[in-house]
């Protein structure tokens, strides 16, 4: 079980919004994307820039991604987004991305990443690497 | 069964990349969402900002979207994209994406859409129409 | 003189960066809009979405833009915008950005925009209207 | 005189515009972008991700931009872009795009970059070098 959740609460702007006066849907995945940088930042006290070079991986490779859309984010709609690890496996995982406004579930993101160092056959590729145990064991509730 | 495939090819530009050197996740969302607009250009003969007023909808409201990250997809790579629905329902429909890059399938994208008019009970809000059968035939092989 | 001056702090992420590991050009330009709009809700005291019925104008459209670049923006670092008016004219007005990183100045950003209204002759169109005088007093020093 | 000019024909897409209907500011950055890439690919001969291996350089680094905006670009509107080269200095250049849409000018964009090689005395940074005059050859009218 992972149960470290990160939030943080942003404004939906003007330059999200397409014609319908809504966020465009490429948008949350920029959101999603951000939320984890955050949830590991905060779990494991890295600034995201430092991730890679603290952990000796290249980074943390998106494999699959989606979005429920369930009600629309309209400009300046105030956004509460929680992020957690939903699940650890030997070398990925999966984050959960939760976006509330107004006090309803607007949108559900889920992301599936990758723990990824160089490949030591060739380092120009990556190559997924087992996850730290003590890098799950920060994500776990204290 | 809807066989009708519309059929684009692109290339990823700098802007498209981030400090992996790679398209970042979000902007397949918008090769998908431009892939769907072009699919039904294609098939109902109907230009993409003339769609709505032409069938008497407010639009075609994304409820789902994902991808699927194969292969990474570079600076200078020239895509391949394919677009079909694979499935129409009532009043819902679901458009596949497949992005091709050097011959090999890179990004599978999906995304399901609903046939949406203006709610009679509340006009400022939309509705789930049934999707009109002659629309649906235009999609069917000939 | 204009000497309302709106200050905000965020952090370049990710998604904001090209294959460089900066910021790509056209972020900034987002990154003014939302400053111009902070600027406004903060001066007038509405927010961004009411803007346009609080003052019967269609909206603040962007004439011109520019910006200079002197030292890059990185993943992660954090910049102090500051946004303010620096010309009222009687129907447009100029906006200054300044991006400031580990306290020096990073990104210079001007913006003209108008004060546009509905063209009475065609309400199709936009039509640059005189700005109020208490709008502009709102943007003096008190 | 630098005469040689680079013409690609897009369309605005649904993701490019904003709430009012049209593709918002920071879109035509990128579409600059990519016009100076392509540029340089018909002028030089050389792809887009090949460019700094073969003439010795870290990049074409942005360091002024901008645009000014004559008419709006709406959903569906076929842009026909024409870029060229303005003016060659010693190791800078300026880079005009004109976008014209149903044969009207609609936005005329302006960037200058410069041609950056790595600092001898710190190869994390970049530092001018002068513009071979071969390179500038190949913009010449013929």
């Amino acid at each position: 079980m992972a149960d470290f959740v990160h939030r943080r609460q942003f404004t939906i702007e003007w330059s999200h919004c397409d014609p319908a006066g809504i966020a465009f849907n490429s948008r949350f995945f920029e959101f999603f994307d951000w939320g984890t940088w955050m949830l590991f930042e905060a779990a494991l006290g890295v600034k995201p820039p430092d991730l890679a070079a603290a952990f000796g991986i290249v980074g943390l490779p998106l494999v699959d991604a989606g979005a429920t859309f369930i009600a629309p984010a309209r400009f300046g709609d105030v956004v509460e987004q929680s992020s957690r690890v939903s699940d650890f496996r030997r070398s990925s995982f999966d984050v959960e991305h939760r976006l509330v406004i107004r006090g309803e579930l607007a949108v559900e993101g889920r992301e599936t990443r990758v723990w990824a160092g160089r490949d030591p056959a060739d380092p120009s590729r990556m190559k997924a690497q087992r996850i730290p145990d003590d890098v799950i064991a920060r994500f776990q509730p204290q």
